[in-house]
């Protein structure tokens, strides 16, 4: 037996749950837009708990808030910042596109429960009133934006960066470890010249080093509030200087370099900010695509295929071919890759559709931003400790393979030239023999020389570093 | 307090809780695969059921599965299929890519829930185990994407097609109510020649005619089931005729016609089916994309926009503007459309990364795909009810509109060509007068000419319809 | 030294290349429009040719354009439609997004190599006018997506679907010519259970077969034609049952069955029909990712790759390895799949953004669409008669990797139990030893009974089909 | 008549057009890659002829070229640096993947362009061999991607930026010219709270700007050359010292900062450097896609649309509606925004293709990321010049559609609360009356309250900012 009380919006008035701090705008949210049942990210919700926060205080310091009001408003949006009041924030990604229900939301639970603190009745909007105090000096136009950018950056810098840093360490530590492995090289997929297994491992090294740089490089865009342009840009009804006093304030709260946004009519009418960061998250899906696609098919075997290295064996991998072992970790990243990709198209389309002072594609723009970075974050990290953590090298095989390999020939073209290095090639190919033996044959070199001119250790750096 | 019991699988023991009936290989996989919050879809743990009920069925048929255990595998089966024992699938989208997890955690659920209706105890596997019994004939390679399918099918015929259906006949009540009023047309966002707001209306019907008609074209390769393919397609381990028998038991539960695949490999190795389908809802997205950002445009306003048609208010708009209502329907569909469209994309990509004998993208395709379903569904009805029914005609300010509009001039071709026409228009324009006296100032022809030719319900059909 | 002339539109006079057959507005276009160097594909420049063609057929039947005229006009539209007078259509794609001087610059080009014929002055728009003759009942609304749809159906059906059969043909040719061969199968890049090279071929031959239905299922939709509609899509200054009789004769002159569209709103304000048609060239990019995909891999080598088939050896493929060889046409394939992917997020985008009346984004759509059409055609024929038709097995290699493999063991399934099959796989693999040597030291059978149960060649078939 | 040579390669002999200077690989790729008719743009020739220069001139610092061959080599590789000899190189972007055919295509043009030079006789590869000279310390898999990072920056540099330098500018002389406009803001397509039409295009200023710094952002891993990396990264037949001294050449002949590449693996196996440039040229279009679509949304009209600005009048619109004018600059540029977004998933799923030491998808990433540069710079350039520089305000329209707004009420919310402006607002709004007439029928406030609160001239800055 659930117990309503009835609360108003302009509208009129509606039923809402008695245990729930939401008021009448949220619960005819619920109602008009029963659709799939995605919510919005709790770091989102977090992010509006910060900014209602930091705007009490603000309006409190410009005197416009009565201290007694802002302290208990400033107390309940700290419990919503700190997800204490997650189970209050029911709505759908699938809302008013510029998120206004979820502002009006984290209004009404604002006023409600601090009302509560009050002693008051809940409803009531007295003495806490969810437009005239909660939002005071603000619009759900610029506050969603805002929230949409602390929310990034937290996760960015909490989440995915820590997991990308992890990840870079990890493949650092198999570069080194593999260092002076030579093995075969693959070009086309075809049989090139050797390096060695700690080289390819500082490719994607590289690749990931990249893809943190990419990211940092998307912080500063983010760092910029819309806060303050209120209802179009302007900053009607928000005292001067509020912008940038409140983003100090987000500052302050979130250890972020947060500041005010230069222009507060593109800050509300473009999310190009966002576009861009998902456009880092996008080549970093790009680059572990890349990465994981190369650990499966270098791990892959254990008999029949390339099988250079040995991935850690984390449970069954067949309801039917008993003691099979599979890539996992490798498949869950790069689905995640391909989902990351995916986003960023649905983002792009979201950002370029905005019309004059208005985006109204935000919920569905920060829910796939934030998808794309939990994703990224946990695949990296899953990918890490149960993947990369755990490879070793199957030396015996790299040796094997490498020695086959007719691409040695390469080593004969500053003695011979192309044209002649490429007729031993062809013809062991064709016979089936040792580059040695088709060498001998067309008596172009002597075995000694062979000997001294191909050999695969001195095949993995410039053509002076060796000997 | 949660207690546990002990299971194992081939990799050794772990604790599960005592409340679920998933086993070891469910309990590792949590472990594993600590990726995001997306779990796979309920439509998909249903068709598992399906699927797992009947197997059960064709392998007693067989004489392979004894019928006293095939009848607990069948019932408990039928709970798994009814949504009865949701909360015992708690796996991760970010999985094994061939989702053997989960074909493993249905395994493990109807065989604990079977041992259960036997007296037996869970985890023993006596006298009914995963593998042996639950999975018989079957590997996770051909149940998993034969779930894929049911759960698709399941999911457009019983949602998405009413849904498009519901707002096809919405739109097409309106275009016969809005039958006779003549407006102006526009083209290149410029003003046109006229035609009617039903005529308008009827361009929406025929998209959304279409997109029933797209969506019912790509059924009979979602009814092509994978199951009896086995591990790589060839059927080794399951009885011949088990593939014909299973979809015949699988049409018979789901009341769809489901035939067997006619190339196991393909279906097990490709999932065009499944791009093709996704293929079908981008189409859709980009309809209903082009029909809610029309709807929104036409009643934009309420004073300073086109305002030809008023939309339904249905809850305050803004946290600052009072009063402001906003086209938040079309809002929630223009942001589904744009994640169809993201997530065609994912599906794309995860289509095309197959390798040999499987794809293992499958759990990221099925939830991409399934996704979309819901959202175009949910997202059909609430735009149907929510908006398209409450539509009404602003006839005042489409005779304003429509009266003012220069392109009545094209009316004239026929009688004074193309360039004298032109000449009035221009000179209407950049004088600010009616055509009329444009044209009589330039001769052209007599006030009772005009008046005869320029009529715009005269403009609404082809030249000789008129009169 | 080029001559020029002056022609005039109703923006004024402009010099026109003397050689030349368009006028004014075409004249403008060039120097309003310099941006890249993309022009209207040609197809569509004989499309609007035959549009032409066939509305001065159907106008001078309906007694509106005087026979004389009209057999000119005729004459000259052939020669466009024929290919004659491409170097007379300089225009660039990004235009005017409804194609509008694109259909003057055929009108011009009709009209002054019409005048042409009948001895009058070029420029003179005397006997015929660009407007008033050429574009009789039309206008470029209308026009442009006949000519979209008219030159996706030629491209499709003379072009694509011959191309899809021959590339499907081949794959069978290969399919049975391998029909025997038993070798490894491979699941998440891992050793599964066997099948034969013919088997996994006939994987792909599906797959191809899918397209070409996919293909033919979207050709009803771009049969129907948009002429008729005019302006806005109620046929104004175009006669009663212009649209029926003109897409009777653009059957006729095509031999493809065209129909006037259901409704002309519809198909000018939306190209859904393109985005369906894209659709299931992605669909089709898709499938031939896997299949070249697939072919490399199998194909990689030739010493340290799995190397079960052969590529056919093209061209020397390295400028600095001697004798490398490379999968160029899966390459040049693959890359033709992600263009024609990246096409399809195009032409989505645009298909969603059409307004009111009309979609304004027709060049670039029909630019992608054509673009698509013609690499995949292209790309199938090279990949076809260059790598598929050269194809060869490794037999030799095929079977010494299909006796290594431990997945054999899942014939034992039925025999001995998963989980028993499970500890011989393992112990072998860990070991490093064969499965009998492992089945064996685990007591688990007799070597009778492993030979007997174990036989590759059983095991690509249902279970009961074997000895 | 052609007449033709023979030239050779290791896989024989073949005809050559005598009038051409390229050779062998060139023919015989030709012949093998009929595909489309895309060839290798401009601007990745002139690179790969700035890579030969460069490659020259170390080999002869190092005293591995002789000085005679070295000059004329250097001499034939200005020449194709310079577009002299473009027409010899006809090679399709469907190829090899690496490139390959066109690194040959150039080698052997220059090859045969020195020898010429030298008096020899093409086709000889004396004294000149395309291979052990031209190609000498270099690879196809380190010589394209430096070519592609050489055009990709200078197409930026040159072109792109200036072109956005000079949109920037443009757009700030008009937001400037409109500082003082108070105009009806819009939000949601509904009448909002005002602002001037100068913070409106200050909105698209900072968007323009924004997307000039992204860009400039991704120039520092172009600079990055993959040059000295050879075959698989590890520099083999290159000396030590190479890839510095060439990068720092190319910097010379460039006058860009070019560098050599801190990890050559990942520069030939990954192309994340150009998924990353590709995502800045994404975030841009969605930023002109913005921009493009509200300039032609505020010029819609001439009578029946918004109207609020007036676009220049370029061309005739329509071939049937006479005196149509249209945005046609922001149809081609909305055109062209859709095209980048399309290439950016090709480019991302190309990117992501890579396997092992090589990305083989080269050519089709750089012909779609100099085709996003090449329309964005042209595209830019037109809008600029055909378009923003002639916009104009229609400031009578302005105030007409400013004094009409209902959100003008939101002024009132300090004075008298949320809850009672709303009042007015809907009273206003239902009953078609001023907000004036609604606000004293409700007695809320007096009339020379609501004259001194609601003044949209003081609503377009901050609460304090006024009077």
């Amino acid at each position: 037996m659930i117990s309503y009380r009835l609360e108003s919006d302009s509208f009129g008035e509606l039923p809402v749950p008695d245990d729930k701090y939401y008021g009448a705008q949220t619960a005819r949210s619920l109602i008009n837009f029963a659709i799939g049942d995605e919510t919005l990210p709790k770091p989102l919700i977090r992010a509006l708990g910060v900014v209602k926060q930091a705007a009490a205080q603000v309006n409190m310091e410009f005197g416009l808030l009565p201290k007694a009001l802002a302290e208990v408003i400033i107390a309940a949006a700290s419990e919503v910042a700190a997800g204490e009041l997650d189970h209050h924030f029911p709505l759908s990604v699938w809302q008013s596109g510029s998120g206004t229900q979820s502002n009006m939301n984290c209004n009404e639970v604002i006023a409600n429960r601090a009302i509560e603190m009050l002693g008051g009745e809940k409803g009531s909007k007295t003495p806490i009133h969810p437009n005239d105090h909660c939002n005071m000096g603000q619009s759900s136009n610029d506050t969603f934006p805002t929230a949409m950018h602390i929310a990034a950056v937290e996760e960015i810098n909490l989440g995915l960066l820590p997991a990308l840093h992890a990840l870079k360490d990890a493949i650092k530590k198999k570069a080194i470890a593999f260092e002076h492995l030579v093995k075969i090289g693959r070009t086309h997929m075809q049989d090139a010249t050797p390096l060695t297994l700690g080289q390819e491992f500082s490719g994607y090294h590289t690749q990931v080093e990249h893809g943190i740089r990419r990211l940092e490089a998307v912080l500063p865009a983010l760092y910029q509030l819309a806060q303050g342009g209120t209802a179009v840009g302007t900053g009607l009804n928000a005292m001067a200087g509020f912008d940038v006093k409140f983003a100090r304030q987000v500052a302050k709260i979130t250890q972020f370099p947060f500041v005010s946004a230069d222009n507060k009519f593109e800050a509300l009418a473009a999310h190009d900010a966002l576009v861009e960061a998902s456009g880092a998250l996008n080549t970093l899906a790009v680059s572990l695509m890349k990465i994981a696609n190369d650990i499966r098919l270098l791990g892959s075997g254990p008999r029949c295929g390339i099988g250079e290295i040995c991935l850690p064996e984390n449970e069954p991998g067949s309801s039917i071919m008993p003691g099979k072992v599979n890539p996992t970790q490798c498949e869950a990243l790069t689905m995640v890759a391909a989902q990351v990709m995916g986003n960023h198209t649905c983002i792009s389309i979201a950002g370029a559709s905005g019309h004059f002072e208005l985006n109204v594609f935000k919920p569905v723009m920060i829910y796939n931003l934030l998808q794309s970075i939990r994703l990224l974050t946990d695949g990296c990290i899953s990918f890490t400790e149960k993947c990369v953590d755990g490879i070793s090298a199957n030396e015996q095989r790299i040796h094997e393979l490498r020695d086959r390999s007719l691409m040695l020939v390469t080593a004969l073209n500053p003695h011979i030239g192309y044209d002649n290095a490429a007729k031993i090639a062809r013809k062991a190919h064709q016979e089936g023999t040792s580059l040695l033996e088709a060498a001998l044959a067309l008596k172009l070199l002597t075995k000694e020389q062979f000997e001294a001119w191909v050999v695969p250790e001195k095949m993995i750096g410039n053509s002076d570093d060796k000997a």
